[in-house]
């Protein structure tokens, strides 16, 4: 057997790792091989209003669930991906907006107790960050940030082939670059931020403060009303030609670019990996954001970048927390 | 000699390296001890209109006067700060907007070959970034960066104790982050970014917009004219209490917050240091700067980082191309 690692000797089954994404609505778990293969994969919603005892429980449960369904293989480690920020050292969350009430919470300590297996916490976007540097876009790219377009904006940094935390693991908060600077109120107490732009939430509000011309747009007329508007109805409507939503994908676009601009000025990396849910309309913003970063870039850092989808997609978070517990045995 | 470190044995003369920091307006040249002190120090007009190659004949005049004017050490080597994008390992200047006609030239190779002691070239703000971490303000802050508001704003980011470069050499233009989106057009191409805000020039063009106020003003009325206004005017004014050039410094510190609030949500540093000539009026906007920087970013990071002036003036740009010369070798 040639081509065994040393870990898994004669006889001795291969490792796997569990990938635990935690998101505000669904919580997501894989079994994913030494080689980033998902071997299984189960999705449950997260019921944040259920409590967190329940959450807790129902994680632990979708573990067992993974674990019973993976077959002579060994298992490993444990990652879990946050929507927050967390120490990976302590466990702390320290700040969540989709878990509210978990605040100062050790998730790691309470998880770790009824798991057999060592258990590493990191954010969740971080994480996606890593999955996608491990087996997505990033492959061999040493240098690069991830963003994670969904109902809001998160963003993980690679620096010389490690996450960048910051001293305090607040680092990669790329949502909340300020894109305008007298702009709306955000969450995080500041105005203007990307995420309010650039974002699932981000491109309803524009829609909606557009109320005149989307009663005025042919195709949104008498369609789904302003209130019952989403994300993905108004992709559906650019796509099929309507100018109102073609033009707030521009103006997200536009912001996205400014952001990205920002990105390239301050660090010179070599890769932006945008992924989440808005990323499935890449195609109706990521060249034109493209564009604007270039127009506001300096040339040499601004060509060298390359700005891509993630490839990854919904396993992305799961791949990268599995690779988190990897990885710290590699280490 | 129980003090002496290991490459000053016994008779041998202590080290010491010359920085110099080659501005648009200034040149400037010191011999720095390994402990930082400067030993001494000249300065000379860089007369950039007068030529390429009388200005490289002026620094090598400057460093052999200098070299002549320590006794009894001993030169290890030289560092040039270089105000522009330049690249550490070739020695070539790809960008500068104060040398133009300098780009692509390497300017490492043609002084390298009249010297006979290590050269080391480096972006003049990342050298200031390194003076500041050695012996100024950044003392033992592995995590930190540097802004030098002068004429225009310069950056340098050190992260983990070194100097980050990003990939091309071009990271760290804290000066180009846009914080007005729709702004005043930059020279790099791009609109509304810090530096035509947050600099000397900056602050003189908000003056100049504001002409009637400043007709209105009375401390400005039939002082000096629009168009004789400085920077150092506007600050005299402003201390003296005119409520115009008190606002135009209002005005700067809001957008110096946004853009320190990006770094801080971005990377989560320990401090942020501002130098540069504009420097000497931080009395007038730097706590205003750090409120509005609070007021936008995540509480932790926020809290975390310090805001400080400068330590080493005019100093500071000597000392650190001298530490390049001196740390290239520590390693």
């Amino acid at each position: 057997m040639p081509h065994q690692s040393s870990q898994s000797a004669k006889n001795m089954p291969m490792r796997y790792f569990i990938g635990v994404d935690l998101g505000g609505t669904n919580l997501k778990v894989g079994a994913v091989s030494t080689k980033g293969e998902v071997l299984f994969r189960t999705e449950a919603p997260s019921d944040v209003k259920g409590g967190r005892g329940a959450l807790l429980k129902k994680i632990l449960n979708v573990i067992e669930e993974t674990r019973h369904m993976v077959k002579g293989k060994r298992l490993s480690g444990i990652g879990l991906g946050v929507p927050g920020i967390v120490s990976p050292e302590t466990g702390i969350i320290a700040q969540s907006p989709n878990l509210a009430g978990w605040v100062d919470f050790n998730i790691k300590d309470v998880l770790a107790e009824k798991l057999s297996w060592p258990l590493y916490v990191e954010n969740d976007a971080n994480a996606f960050a890593l999955g996608e540097g491990w087996t997505g876009a990033a492959v061999g790219i040493k240098n690069f940030c991830c963003l994670t377009l969904g109902t809001g904006v998160g963003g993980g940094i690679v620096l010389n082939g490690s996450l960048w935390h910051g001293v305090d693991g607040f680092a990669g908060e790329i949502g909340h670059i300020v894109v305008e600077p007298d702009g709306v109120p955000c969450n995080c107490g500041s105005q203007g931020c990307l995420e309010r732009y650039v974002s699932a939430n981000g491109l309803v509000r524009m829609a909606q403060e557009g109320k005149d011309d989307i009663l005025a747009a042919p195709l949104l007329k008498g369609c789904c009303g302003v209130d019952g508007l989403s994300a993905k109805a108004i992709a559906d409507f650019a796509r099929q030609g309507d100018p109102f939503c073609a033009g707030l994908f521009q103006k997200l676009a536009r912001y996205l670019g400014i952001g990205l601009a920002d990105i390239v000025n301050l660090l010179n990396i070599e890769m932006i990996v945008v992924g989440g849910g808005l990323s499935n309309a890449s195609d109706l913003f990521l060249s034109a954001a493209r564009e604007e970063m270039l127009k506001r870039s300096f040339k040499v850092p601004g060509h060298r970048i390359k700005v891509v989808p993630a490839r990854l997609g919904d396993n992305g978070g799961i791949i990268g927390a599995a690779f988190i517990a990897f990885g710290k045995e590699l280490h």
